[in-house]
Parts: C-alpha cells; structure tokens; sequence
C-alpha cells in the first residue's frame, strides 16, 4: 500500500544508520530479541533469570552420550559469551538447577527426515524448562536458549519467556559443493556447527563432478587417486564429518553426479564413459559433453559396487544421484549407443536417461537408499518416494508436487547468485494464494541453499554463505507470516556476529584479504570501494579452476550493508521533503568518499598491479559519487538542474550498472533515485510537505519495486 | 652514543607514523626490501625481471617429489600474490624458463640437525637463477625469492639481485604446547607454513604434561584414552603433521617431558607415579607433586615400550624427554623411594633425578635417538651428544657450552613474556664480546622460541606467535650485525601481512572477538582501548585449563603498534624543541580519545557485562589521556605547571601501570616522558635549540634505556 511506505522507508532508515538505530534501540529494547529462526510461538514477559557462576544445569528423564556432549557444547558457549565460568559437570539434583533439559527418547538413530524437532522453552524468574521429544528436539532448543542470553548492567541473564517451536519444513539443507574447488574438513565442519545454530537439519555434500571426485574409494582407488588432484576426503575424514553432523542433528545426504558430470571419474576408468579416453581433470566450468555409457552392464556392476561401498559410508536414508545437465553429445555420436537405444525403443537422450534412472534406482534399492535427483530425473516411471530437487525454476516445484512427488526448492535459493538475503527470505516454497492442495503441498519438503564450487575458495566460502544462508533457514523453519524484512536483517546482523564464534570467517576475511592487496598501504581506500561493490552472479566472471581467487572480487560480499545505507538515506532524504535535510550529510559525505576515490587508489593500484584491474569500476563509483552530489545540490537548492542532465546522468548510470572485475556497485539504484528526484524539481508546484511527499510516492513508487521493497501493512 | 639519539628517533618516527612512513618510503625506494630473516649478503641492482603469465619455471640436476611440490606451492603463492595464472607445469627447456632451480642431491632423508641449507639466488634482467647443494637449501631460497616479488604501474616484477645465504645456526624452533590446551591439526599446518616461511627448521612439540596427554598410544591406549578429554592426535594425523613439516624442511621433535610434568599419564596408568592414585587430569597450572618412581623397574619396561613405538612415529634423531620442574615431593614423602635412594648413595632429589636420566638415556639409545632436555638435565655423567635446552637463564646457556654440551637457547626466547618483538630481537645466543672460545660458541646450536600452551586457544595463538616469531628467526638465521630495530619493524609489518596468506589469524582475530564482545554495538571505543593494551605475561592472570578465554584480554595482541606510535610522537615532539610542534596535533587528538573512553566504554559495558573487568583499566587509559594532554598544553606554552603537579602525575602513573584485566597499558612510558618534560620546563634557561635539545636528551636517557632502546651508530 503506497500511503504505509513513506513510514516503512523511515522505520528501514533506522534500522540502518547507526545513530539512529541506537534510538530506536533504546525505545524498542523491551520487545526485541535476537532469535533466529523465529521461533512458531514466542511470548515474553517482564523479568528475567540470572546467569552466574552458579548457573548448572541437569538433564532429566531420557539421556544418552549425544545430548550429554550437545549440553556440554552448550555450557561451553555459554561460558566463551558470558565470560564465565560454570560447574563442569552436570547437576545431580534437577530440582536445583538453573536449566533443566528433559527429552523422551533418543530419536531416529541417525539423523532422518521423518525426526521430530519439536521443542518448548520455558523461563521463569526461578528456572528455565527445555522440553522436547527427541534430542534432536532438544539440540534445537538450546540453540534457541543461547540466543536469547542478553546482558545489561546487572550481569548477563535469559528474559522469561515461553516458546513453543517446531519446523516448518522437514528439509532444511545446504549444499556445499567440494568438486570444483575442495573444502578441507574443517571447513565443512565450522559450516556444519553455523547450520546446526540456525536449526539447518541437511547437508547435501556434492562429492564429485567434471572437476574432482572427492571421497575415497576403496573399491575403485583410481577415483580419487587420479580424479582429486590429491584433494579428496579419506573415509576416515567421512565419517569423522558424518558423525560431527549427526551430533548436531544434521543429515549428511551424498551427491555423486550421474550420468553426466563424471569426467573426474573417467579420468582412472575411461571405460565407463560413452566416448573413448583418455580423460584429464576438466578445469573449466559450465556442462561437458562426458557422460556414462548407459548400454554397457558394466557400468552397472561398477555403479553396484562403488554405491555398495558409499552406502556403508553414508548412513543416510537417501542418496543423491545427480542426474542434471546430461547433455547426450556422447550418446549422439557412439553408433553403439544410438543402436542401443533403438533396439530398446528409447527416442531420445531423455528416455535413454530414464532407463539409466531406472537401472540406477534398483541398485539403490538394492543398498537400502531411496533416490534423491535434480530435477531433469522427474519420469513417470520412477516410484513415488524418490524425491526432485527442483534447481531450473520454482514452477518446476509445484509440478513435482502436482504429479505425485516430494519435492524440495534450491532454485530460489542459489547462493552463487550473490542476492541480497531479502530476496532468499521472501522466496516461499509455497507462497501465500498458492493453488496447491494440501496434499499437493505436503510434498514439499522444503529446500535447500546452494553454494556451488566454482568460484569459492575455503578462505571466502563463509562470506558466500554466512549471513545470507540464514535468511533461507529461517524461511524454511518459521511460519509462513514471518517476513519482516527490516526485522530479519537487524537480527540477521546479530547472527552474522555470533556465527564467528564457531570460526566463521565471513567478516574476517574480506579485511585480511584487502590488507594483503594493499601490501603495506593503508587500504582505506580499498575499503571504501569494496564497502560499495557486490560480487556478480556465477557466470559472468571468466574463470577456470585454476585461476587465483584473491582478486578484489574475491574479497567483497554478497549483500553489503551499502546497499541498504544508501536506500535508507535517500529514503529518509526524499521523505523530509520539502526540507529535505535529513541525512543530508552523511550522504553527502559518503558520495564525496566515492567521488575522490581515484586519486587514492590509484596510488595503491601503482603498488598493487593485481588492482589495475578495478580501475574501471574505481571510475564508475567515482562518477556515481559525483552525479549524487550534483543530485543533491539541485535538490538542497531547490534548482532544477539544466536542460539534458538527468538525461546524461541517467545514461551514465547504465554504464556504471554494468560488471566490471567481477563486481557490480550495489549503491546505484539509490544513487538513480536521487538523479531522478533532482531532476523532477520544476515538474510540480511545490508548496506543502504533503504534496512533496505524495509527489515523492509517485516519483519512486516503480523504482521501490524495482528494489524489492515490500509494503509493511 | 647520545650525540646520535636525537636522529635516531626521527627516524624511528619516520618508520611508524604514515605519513612521514609515505615520505621515508618515496626517498629510499630503490634500498629498501622486505627480506626477513636478512640473507647472509644481498646487491640489488637497478632493473627489473618482469613476472606476467609467461612466466615458467624449471628445475635442472637433481629433482624428486618434495621439491615438485614446494616448487608448485611457490607458484601458486605467486599466483595468489599477483592474480596472474601461470602454466601449469614445469618447464621442459630450463634455457627458456624464467626461474632455474638447480640443486644437487635431495640432502638428508628425514630434515636433520646438519642439512646444508644454504642457497644462492641470482636475478638477472633475464632470468633467476636459484642454487643449492641441497633440496631444503632450495626450499629456503623459494621464500627468499617469494619475498622479492615486488609491484609498480609497470606490474610485477623481481629486483635484480644477488644473495648468497646460509644459517647463522643450526637450530632455529618453535615450542607448541599442546598439553595445556589441545591445538587441532590445522592450527599446526598453518604454523608450520610460516615458520617455513620465516626459514624456522624444527617444531617442538611438547605433547604431554599434567593437563593433557595428546599422542595417541597403541601400546598403552590409556594415555591418551584418559588423559586428554578426547582431545588428542591419531597417529595417522602425527604422520601427517611429520610430513606436512618434512615437506618444508622443518624437523618434528616430540616431547614427552618427564618424570614431573606427568599428571595426564597417571590417569590411566597411576601405579607410573610415586604416590597412589587415582589421579584427575590436572585442571590448575604452574608446578605439581606428581612424578614418575624412577626406583621401579615397571617403570622403565613401560618407557621403553612407549618410547619405542614414539620413536617409529618421529622420524628425527632427536627425542626430547624434559626433565623440568620436578619438585621431588612425592619422592621425599614416599619411604619406598627414600630408601632406594639410600641404597643406591642418591644423596637429593638431583641425583635420583640423574639416575632416571641415565636409565631413561639407555632406552633412547636402545631406540636410536639422542637426548635432548631442559636445563634440568644437566649432568656430568651424562654423554656429550646431549642437548640442553636453556629457559631458565641465558646464564646456563653459556655454562653448558663451557662444560662441553650442546645447547640451544629458549630463556631468551619465552613468546609468553608478551614482550616486544625487539626484544627477542635483540637476545642473541652469542653477544658480540661474549667470553666463549669459538670451540665452545660453537656448541651453541641454536635458538627455540616457546608458545607455552596456558592461555592460548586455537583461535589466538597465532596472534601471541606472530608476527614476534620473525624477529627470533631472523637473529637465529641471519648475521650477528643485523641489529637495526627500526628496519627490523619495517620488514616486520609487511611479513605480518603476508603471513595472512596461510590462514594465521594473528590480525584477524582482535577484530573479531571484539565485535564479539561488543555484540551488535559499534566496538569503535573497543578497538581504542584495545589499540594501547598489552597483555600480561603469563603467571599474573589467574587461569585454569577450564577458564573461558574470549576476554579482553584475549583479544590483545603482545607489542600492539601504539607502544611505538607513542613514543615516535613524543620524541619528535621533544625533539622539536624549542617549537614542539611536530606530532603535536595528531598526540593530542590520540591522547583525547583515551581520555574520553570512559563514557563510550560505559554504553559497551551495559550491554556486554563481561567487559566489566576492563573498567578499572578504562579509567587508567582516561587519566594517562587527561595527563598526557596537561603535559602537552604546559609545553606548549612553555609555562610551567603547578607545584606537585608533576609528582601527583607519577603517582598516578604507578597506578596505571599495574595490570588490570590480565591487561597493561602500553603507551605508559611514553606519557611518563611528557610528564616529565613538561615538569622540567622551568629548570632551564632556554635560549637556543641546540640547549633544548641537550636539556631533552638528558632528561630523557635514563628513561630511553628503560624502553630498551639503542643507540644507533
């Protein structure tokens, strides 16, 4: 609704601008908490429960060895938050102790889809009561319990509170693909304890691709020994993973990409291919021709046996067999295949694909795991508990559904876009007005984040993932309702702070990596380009495996605050028309710190040859910074600014939105904003704030929805 | 020499402030380098070897695996420095390479105590040409090579240069202690790559000790299965780590210190000590009864056991056995023992300490290892071969060469004395005018820095080892005359930055544990009261292996900038004299920012209550601030302050000076100097500069020793 936006704009600005954001603190502190996901019930009343050196806590009715390590794990945190330090162990007498965590059983013996996560946290002024079923259930309330430890000047405590809690969707996972570039277990570890605190419950571990096949195999050692580049998980280090998930309620679903995907594999087994050897580690991205050999039964006892020994490794109920991008190219040109496929009455590389499935599924079947693929293996013949992971487009979702299948979504959720988190957030699996049954939407499970491998390396893969990846997990825990944006990133600016307490490099890194392309220099100029610049979509950049990824590019993030700094200043400028003063300076100062970017980076550049090649885009925020001031004093001075400007700024503008160096400047659509407001002065008569403001709704009302503003009712 | 003190504290001020860094660094471009440790002889000459993606390298006479996988390391670094992709393999025609490493032989099979580690490194416009005798020595003149990769507009380039370059001495280490709080692999690897980096040659592990044993046992699995809270290498992960080291020409040397130092082992095995058991891990630091019965012969079968499946699992020669701190109470209380001791003419707890050496020396042998152990050790009956590893006094350093042993120096060397790089940098194992014969300096084989494991976590360590680990391994490896601390921390500051490259978190970390502190508050006030604390050396905090370590205190850093950023300002302000305009401006705006911290910190504090403890040291850094700028004002206008003004002002100074928080003040000295420049303004008739400037030397010599500078001839 247009009349509900100018405030909204207000309340966004201070959400954003740190002097006003402490206003608002102090007026709202009462009401806000930090909890994320939110929680499907949450009531908070006026007190609180103290946390001390005294502070214990007893577990009582169901316990095992699990619980007993995610307690201490617990207590451990708490203690690295608060400072202080509680009793090792834990009370002997629950009537006494401070929490008091009671589940029923142990739950699923590894980590299932069908767990019940379900939890109820209750804090008195005497006592908190964590309640859940499973101790899956539990592990997800104590994440609930350390985000609500707040401090003030009496000393840390946990506001009373009574919550009721469970998921939305049973399939809340992430994918970390280790092909393209490896992930080190650790890595995959620090990653492993940031999803377990936002309640994430699979990850779907992309194992092999053209790039490098990473797990090893005792069965067929060629695999990793010649498809990893020495890069692979031993089955130690597997399991080692699976189980450190399983601690956490985590699910470890394996992906080995089938048919297509595989020349890493045809690298030690060329004859598994449809196309004669011999075969390299691809390095490039994007879809290869290499594809298994369908019609050879041998390809079966390979897939038989290496599956058989997978399955060992992997204890989960599913497994992921990949089944995207087959291009059929191989198949096309092997006289034997085409001969195949006649014999078999098999019209198409689709039919010929679906046969593979079939042949595949009986294999797992045959392992005790059901099938999970992309969405290019939905087929009329596969049986109605395979699952589809819908990656092309969400309509594909709601088909799966239609036809009978569970489904997941991922292709809302694609990471490597480099999105802002709102878009991932306002991104429904089932959106409100949806023509679904409840049939129909019972089978959608969920979803699941992506971040694929091309152009991350374990240094700056958290910044790719983290915050962002907790807009997605609150999506898919909490009720459909919540989607206050503003709301989402005040918290998402807490989370993103306390996931660095597992090791979560996304706000250490890019610092460190500027500091290293400085080299000796004091790179605050760097830091001022790089806090305006946004990492584009995959694709765009032209990269291989092995091209160094310590570019400037590799240090910015997806995201940045910029670009809601700037929407909120000028937001909050073109509101307090006519005066239009509010945040005037500090926009004014932070276009001119744009505006004289140059001359600085240039003498960092001249140290620096690595950042040459940001000199366009050094130029382009240069002319941003300059046309905003140029806006502003039109606007100040109340001067329509001469005949063809906003023509020539808008013209420069487009030029400034283009990539450049892999990155784009997320502060243009605000800086448009600004251009189009100056240069639409002498269009009105202007003689009340109301016109001004009613003129300002219209004026923007288009570019508002541009930027994915919603209406806050 | 005093006459030379005034210019050297100009150039010092040079060196820290920026801007005059930026004009010092303008003026001396073409001398000035970032080698570190300095090679043995270094000429630059005018030119250039451009590096661009043609590139190449190749590797002429002997080559094997390790030097293949440090040359590709090499690149990749280079890759990563530059941004520029290079071929991928070797060149076949090393008459077209751009980079020829030749070395001779692959040098001793496992890294020992008498590689040949020198290499000589030729840049002409046409090539580099790196020589070794040995595959490590080759290994050493790769970093040398990686640290003259330098940048202008032209892009990358290396100087051309000639350096030939070998060891000062045999034995440059680094102590980790893994006992008192565990250090995961990774935190090793990353350790490793920089001290291969700085050209360090041997780890010392210190792997067992009261609060844990971390080794996993085959032989006698309860050592590790009770004495390390689960929390210990696989011996998988040893080899890996062995390996990792032996890659980068760094030896392994394990230490299992005993008979005291022992409490983790009798855990599992309490009949091992000479008092009954049961025994706890042991939670408090410091010095603890526990200790092997050297008396019973189960003893010695368990250690000979023990050691010899250790000593198929460290490959180095020599095997370090401790022998520190054994308080002999145990021995004293048990009758057993009084009377073996008795028996055996073992008149005090020395000689039966001597007596367990000698048996504890007869199974390394058995096992082909030599002995290496803490000053403690020091026997006469014991063989020459020995090493004795000082840290209680240089002082024994000296007399165990004169008695004919090896040893190596650590007193000198404590990391957790958070002292000043300088400092280290100045100990020398053999000051110019020492009184040993060269047949005994040559006894002295080296140096260890120590990283005591009390108060470090794997998320600080690196920050309590680096980037002060450089300045040790430079004395150990580079000529006695390198002895300039100005240029010393100027090559500092840009190893400190490229040591960023392996994932050492010494500069990330501050930033990220006090965003963690201040939670979603700006830590803007955090990081000023950050920038001028020190942390305390170890031993005045009062910790247990159970304390939380995310205090403030736990995100200083040992020699922050500010202690040198200071006392440049105050000389160049004094030095000024009579105008004392220099640095006036930017003191007083550093100096009102402490002063002003309490309010700031206040707001901080009331949302992060366990900033707290840091009041009493915010207050301390508001009055250094307030008497620094009451100094400043009465030299400015040259008026004298008020009677008692002055020693009122040292009074307060004494306060300030005593740690709060586990924190001390680092900017202490510096303001003293003001106070009592400030004090002395009327004592003096002062007419020209030149009696100015003798007035400020003379005032101030005493306090220059006392902050450890030197005269620079």
């Amino acid at each position: 609704m247009k009349v509900t936006w100018v405030f909204a704009a207000l309340v966004l600005s201070c959400s954003v601008s740190a002097s006003a954001l402490d206003a608002a603190t102090t007026h709202q502190q009462t009401m806000q908490h930090n909890l994320m996901p939110l929680p499907a019930s949450v009531t908070f009343q006026e007190g609180r429960l103290k946390i001390d050196s005294s502070f214990t806590i007893a577990v009582t009715s169901y316990s095992d060895a699990r619980l007993q390590a995610a307690v201490d794990r617990m207590a451990r945190r708490m203690e690295r938050r608060t400072g202080i330090e509680f009793a090792p162990s834990l009370a002997k007498d629950s009537s006494k102790a401070t929490l008091v965590i009671q589940c029923q059983v142990a739950g699923k013996e590894v980590p299932a889809l069908e767990e019940d996560e379900s939890y109820s946290l209750e804090v008195t002024a005497q006592r908190a009561d964590l309640k859940a079923e499973t101790v899956v259930g539990a592990l997800r309330g104590m994440e609930t319990l350390l985000q609500l430890v707040a401090g003030d000047r009496e000393g840390y405590y946990l506001p009373l509170a009574k919550i009721a809690d469970n998921p939305r969707f049973p399939w809340r996972g992430l994918l970390i693909d280790v092909s393209r570039h490896f992930q080190p277990v650790e890595v995959i570890k620090r990653n492993l304890d940031g999803m377990a605190a936002l309640k994430l419950n699979v990850l779907h571990w992309h194992l092999s691709d053209d790039q490098g096949f990473r797990v090893e195999s005792l069965t067929y050692p060629k695999l990793h020994e010649m498809g990893s580049d020495g890069h692979y998980y031993t089955q130690n280090q597997v399991r080692e993973i699976v189980l450190y998930a399983q601690s956490r309620g985590i699910r470890v679903v394996p992906e080995f990409d089938v048919p297509g995907h595989t020349t890493s594999w045809f690298v030690g087994y060329p004859e598994l291919a449809s196309a004669p050897g011999p075969y390299q580690i691809q390095r490039r991205f994007g879809v290869h021709d290499g594809a298994m050999d369908p019609t050879r039964e041998e390809t079966y006892k390979f897939l038989d046996k290496f599956l058989g020994e997978m399955a060992t490794l992997f204890p989960d109920a599913y497994f992921h067999i990949g089944g995207d991008e087959s291009n059929g190219k191989q198949w096309k040109s092997n006289p034997k295949i085409q001969a195949f496929m006649e014999s078999k009455g098999l019209k198409d590389k689709d039919a010929l694909q679906a046969y593979f499935n079939q042949r595949l599924l009986k294999i797992l079947e045959k392992h005790h795991k059901k099938m999970i693929g992309w969405d290019e293996v939905l087929h009329p013949d596969l049986p109605k508990d395979v699952i589809v992971q819908s990656w092309r487009d969400v309509k594909y979702l709601h088909a799966t559904a239609k036809q009978g299948y569970n489904a997941i979504l991922s292709a809302s959720y694609y990471l490597d876009d480099m999105a802002p988190a709102s878009d991932y957030y306002l991104a429904d699996p089932i959106p409100p007005g949806s023509d679904l049954t409840p049939e129909q939407a019972a089978r959608i499970l969920g979803g699941e984040a992506c971040m694929w491998g091309e152009e991350i390396t374990p240094e700056m893969i958290d910044s790719r993932i983290w915050p962002r990846l907790a807009a997605v997990a609150e999506r898919l825990w909490s009720p459909q309702t919540a989607a206050d944006v503003q709301d989402m990133y005040r918290r998402l600016a807490t989370v993103s702070v306390r996931l660095e307490d597992f090791g979560l490099m996304h706000n250490s890194m890019p610092e460190s990596l500027l500091r290293r392309l400085a080299g000796t220099q004091d790179p605050g100029p760097l830091r001022t380009l790089w806090e305006v610049s946004n990492p584009v979509t995959l694709g765009i950049r032209e990269t291989t495996q092995t091209t160094p990824m310590t570019h400037m590019v590799d240090a910015t993030v997806p995201d940045p605050v910029s670009r809601r700094e700037y929407q909120a200043m000028v937001d909050g400028l073109l509101s307090d028309a006519p005066q239009l003063r509010t945040y005037r300076e500090e926009l004014a100062e932070k276009l001119a710190a744009l505006r004289d970017l140059p001359l600085p980076m240039s003498a960092i550049i001249d140290r620096s040859p690595i950042l040459r090649e940001t000199e366009p885009l050094v130029r382009e925020a240069s002319n941003l910074g300059e046309a905003g001031l140029e806006a502003l004093s039109y606007l100040s001075a109340k001067l329509p600014p001469p005949a063809g400007w906003e023509q020539a700024e808008l013209a420069m503008l487009k030029e400034a939105s283009k990539p450049k160096a892999g990155m784009s400047l997320a502060v243009v659509d605000s800086i448009r904003l600004l251009i189009i407001a100056a240069g639409q002065i002498d269009q009105l008569q202007i003689s009340t704030p109301e016109e001004w403001k009613n003129h300002v709704r219209e004026m923007t009302d288009e570019d508002m929805r541009k930027r994915g503003h919603k209406d806050q009712q």
